[in-house]
């Protein structure tokens, strides 16, 4: 296309920008103005392929706003390419619009809800590590940096595993305009300040003076097309409020409609607007991954006694689950000797890929995979997981479907002592809209829940124990998400004990010492703690009058909260024993017992509260 | 102290380590002795600066283990010190004793609580802040990092806003032992990959081809020490698992105690061992910093029907106390003018430090300062505050004074869709043990909780709203924490609304309006979260018979949970009203209605309840 029609694009997605947020009242325009010639030309220069007839074609390129406040411009950049409607733009931020403030999935064009900074560039490096060593086809993945987000760590976690990762199919766009919300960023306009640490960790970076002039730009991604073994960062000089002299490179107008004056001010320079230029975006080659073909799992072989921990048995259901899902994928934080994702790994390695302990991308990485059809398994400790919590928070809005994996749950760790122990895991996933959240107590259930996620999608989160505990199931119990178990019950019980995990069998051990003292308690194991299993708590509840709620958690947000929650008003007499100080070093046994967790403090604790 | 007595040291240090790992059979001596010349070097040899008798000496220098599983090692200094008697290591992971498995603060030398990966240099980042621009003591902070922390992403965030502050007093020591827990690491031994990296981002670099030659380490740390306008990572070559032949660089031996075994090994190169060595550390200038006078805070200005956001009340308040705490420090996440701590910092620009969009490094940095005497007050979006859950978790176990400052909380926020919207903040801040969650409704309350927020000391967290609300209360009204205000109350209230923030206006609107119907409505404003008022409450549920709880934020975690857990089995009927699906763009009205916490979808909502 000629520079002349190009041009006309810009100018005409300046206006839109302008005018959707005027109207909206609201928004970023300044933002969004500052990239409209790096967008133009990626989109309309011969170097974006995408089929917007079939937004979900494998070979499509793709292309992440991770600057979401820019959605202006990302929402112009369709109506030029004439996929929607002008008028569309109005609706720009208004109630029930699919054009909202920042990207969210109801836009169909959208990879990845963004408008948290710093988190793109781990979307896009989990697509193009999908494109290269995954669905092995060579669509490209573009990401829009601002530059003020390059103060996020996550951006250089990505940075660093998508150079170890020779991701020569993503492209970052950094729009160095300068200023951020509140004023200058740390490097201003110093495009070598960013080209020397962005090449440092092993990019190519291509440097671009005027990030508004459109044949340069369209060299810069001609070049950023025959780099090989490294990813690419076009780092291109721009204009905060591009095209509205009186806002240009000023500070201050971060996040603010500019208004009808603005728009004067601009049109001014425009000439006449010939609002009917459109263009066409390349097409893709029409390329696919093979289709896998499913094989039934394995069969799952543990008797009741044998010990083992829920780890082990989740690396093990891995291997086994693989034939049926065979868009699986492991992800680990450098710890798979600890999570036992590694005996997947073993077998499989290249469906396994090392996210060394850089866990904000390893979750971001794992939204671009899901987006791409993968079905990711995120494993670390419990605990860290909590380093993500952003992440996970915005891969729910991606409509992403991600198994996390937390091992070391809890105190009963022992030994490693506070900063190792998630303590917080389960409240941080209930959090999260139609989260699953999962803790099975024995190896059969771990085995029975991997599958179970696999079968759920969206966002499910798995707990796991680390040390070694009795398999309390037979191999053809089921463990259906938002069931429970009653694992111990008579006609005559006089409390109900609801836990999971390793606290199960500390309860069913205090049971059996209580039962010899004439006290018989029940026990239910709540392995599915999000959803959960109403029925059968207002049935204990009605039976025995007493629940006692035990969690290897801190009481709040936790499996005690879940179950109050769940029985609004019930007049039993409640009893919570939860993490409640400061956990130490020590045996398990030693730790759980400062914290009344152990199998003798719950016998004690639930003998008083019978007698009560 | 000369080489070959600095060598002995060295190797009673080693000795120490095995002994302590393989009698508690755990914890990790590998990670341990690779770094052992790097820290005698520093201890011994004229380097370190520490008072032993007051650790707590404004002036001593500082040591961080960011790589806190090497804390065998870290104990073992304080042994060859003289400082604590070598039968103390014999304790090492036992239960109730001071080493535990990861530094935690009972031991007294500890700066911060490390263990999990990534943290220390934002902590050491905070303490060499304060050393330059506000105590202005010559002190150090010196931070021992490993090679697999440096994939975290926060490392990152340390590394530029050091640069940036030019913190010449912050000296990194860049353990490059090149195996991490699973295999090796990304860049192995390659010490030029750390150095350009680290040096691209403006930090002097000194690289140590051999991490066990005292007198090269020894030369390496007097040149730190004549850098200036720029922090110094000293980049050394280590053997992992150094002085047991059989597992040195060898994978496989992460966090594993050696045993008997080993030490027979080790022991057969030392010759014999004088147990009897022990060296000073060299003793601080007993330089101070002035004392701070306090002066009473200024008055609130404020009138009932006032419109103000509480944020904006955040801000003057600031301003407004600041006299009477003068250690209160302001940081912010480049959204100062959204946050309104802009406020204080145009009055205070040296009590405020822009932190950049780097969430996880500005927590770290909180820590250090709070450490070192501040009382930093830590602002963003609440929303961005999920991405430093880690590191606020690690904050509570360094026993840190930080008031966390979230604005934006909710779907009130409107237009910017839910990437803004702080809808997780209350669990998060919950879960923490101690902690303090508030959530005012008015300029006033908010004013004066940031007054009990500054007297209260721990974690506290403050829950902000961006548009302005109507003031309530008259500005002799008192916000003790742990209480709760009755703001509308009947002798015949048919139900309870329990609510705080930008609801509880909404709430009172419904109550207007059903009063009208016939129907009295009492409304709590839960001002203070956790803890909470359970006497109000149970007055409340006991009066009237129904509790209808109201918030904006997401079912789980937040104050219906925390409500229902304070009065378990209360019989009730039990009413809960939270964001139940994804926000999306809209005014502010249109996007609570959509939620079912608009006034008139509440007064709805409370009048069916009302009616069954």
């Amino acid at each position: 296309m000629s520079t002349e029609k190009l041009k006309k694009l810009a100018t005409l997605i300046r206006y839109w920008i302008l005018e959707a947020t005027s109207k909206a009242d609201s928004g970023h325009p300044t933002s969004s103005l500052s990239a409209v010639e790096l967008m133009t030309a990626l989109f309309f220069g011969d170097i974006f392929r995408f089929d917007p007839t079939d937004h979900d074609h494998p070979n499509n390129d793709r292309l992440i706003f991770s600057k979401g406040h820019a959605s202006p411009l990302f929402y112009a950049l369709w109506v030029a390419a004439g996929v929607i409607p002008e008028e569309e733009m109005l609706t720009y931020r208004r109630f029930g619009s699919r054009l909202e403030g920042h990207p969210v999935m109801t836009f169909p064009f959208t990879e990845a809800a963004t408008g948290s900074l710093g988190q793109g560039l781990s979307v896009g490096f989990g697509m193009a590590l999908n494109g290269k060593h995954l669905d092995k086809l060579p669509y490209r993945t573009y990401v829009l940096l601002g530059d003020s987000e390059m103060a996020e760590g996550s951006q250089w976690e990505a940075i660093q595993l998508a150079a170890h990762y020779q991701l020569d199919n993503l492209i970052g766009i950094l729009d160095v305009n300068r200023l951020g919300q509140c004023g200058e960023t740390m490097y201003g306009h110093d495009l070598e300040a960013y080209q020397q640490r962005i090449s440092a960790f092993g990019w190519e970076t291509i440097v671009v003076q005027d990030g508004h002039s459109l044949p340069d730009l369209i060299d810069a991604y001609h070049k950023a097309l025959t780099v090989t073994a490294r990813p690419t960062m076009i780092i291109a000089k721009t204009i905060k409020g591009k095209g509205v002299p009186s806002v240009e490179d000023t500070n201050g107008y971060h996040g603010k409609a500019l208004g009808a004056d603005a728009l004067k001010e601009a049109a001014a320079l425009w000439g006449e607007l010939d609002k009917s230029v459109r263009a066409r975006i390349s097409e893709p080659e029409d390329r696919r991954p093979p289709l896998a073909a499913t094989r039934p799992a394995g069969a799952i072989a543990y008797r009741p006694g044998d010990q083992a921990a829920t780890r082990e048995a989740y690396g093990s259901a891995l291997k086994r689950i693989f034939p049926s899902f065979p868009n699986l994928v492991s992800l680990d934080g450098e710890v798979s000797n600890s999570t036992m994702a590694g005996k997947f790994r073993e077998q499989h390695p290249d469906r396994f890929f090392e996210m060394y302990i850089a866990e904000q991308n390893m979750v971001g990485a794992a939204i671009g995979l899901s987006r791409r059809g993968k079905m990711p398994f995120v494993s670390t400790f419990a605990a860290f997981l909590t380093r993500a919590f952003d992440q996970i928070r915005m891969s729910r809005y991606t409509n992403a479907n991600i198994i996390f994996v937390g091992s070391h749950a809890g105190t009963s760790i022992g030994h490693d002592g506070p900063s190792q122990m998630g303590l917080e895991d389960i409240a941080m996933f209930r959090t999260l809209l139609d989260s699953v959240v999962l803790y099975p107590s024995d190896a059969v259930a771990a085995e029975k829940l991997v599958e179970a996620a696999a079968l759920h999608g969206g966002i499910v989160y798995l707990r796991l124990t680390r040390g070694k505990t009795p398999v309390l199931y037979k191999t053809t119990e089921t463990f259906p998400i938002g069931g429970a178990k009653t694992v111990r019950k008579t006609s005559n019980d006089s409390a109900t004990i609801v836990t999971a995990g390793y606290t199960l069998h500390e309860a069913l051990a205090a049971g059996d010492s209580l039962k010899e003292e004439g006290f018989e308690i029940r026990v239910i194991d709540l392995y599915s703690i999000k959803p959960l299993d109403r029925v059968v708590l207002e049935e204990a509840a009605r039976d025995t009058g007493r629940l006692i709620v035990i969690e290897d958690h801190y009481a709040e947000g936790g499996i005690g909260e879940a179950v109050f929650a769940a029985l609004p008003g019930y007049a039993v007499k409640y009893k919570h024993l939860a993490v409640t100080r400061q956990p130490g070093s020590g045996e398990p046994d030693e730790v759980l017992r400062a914290q009344n967790l152990s199998r003798d403090r719950i016998a004690s604790e639930v003998r008083e509260f019978c007698r009560l």
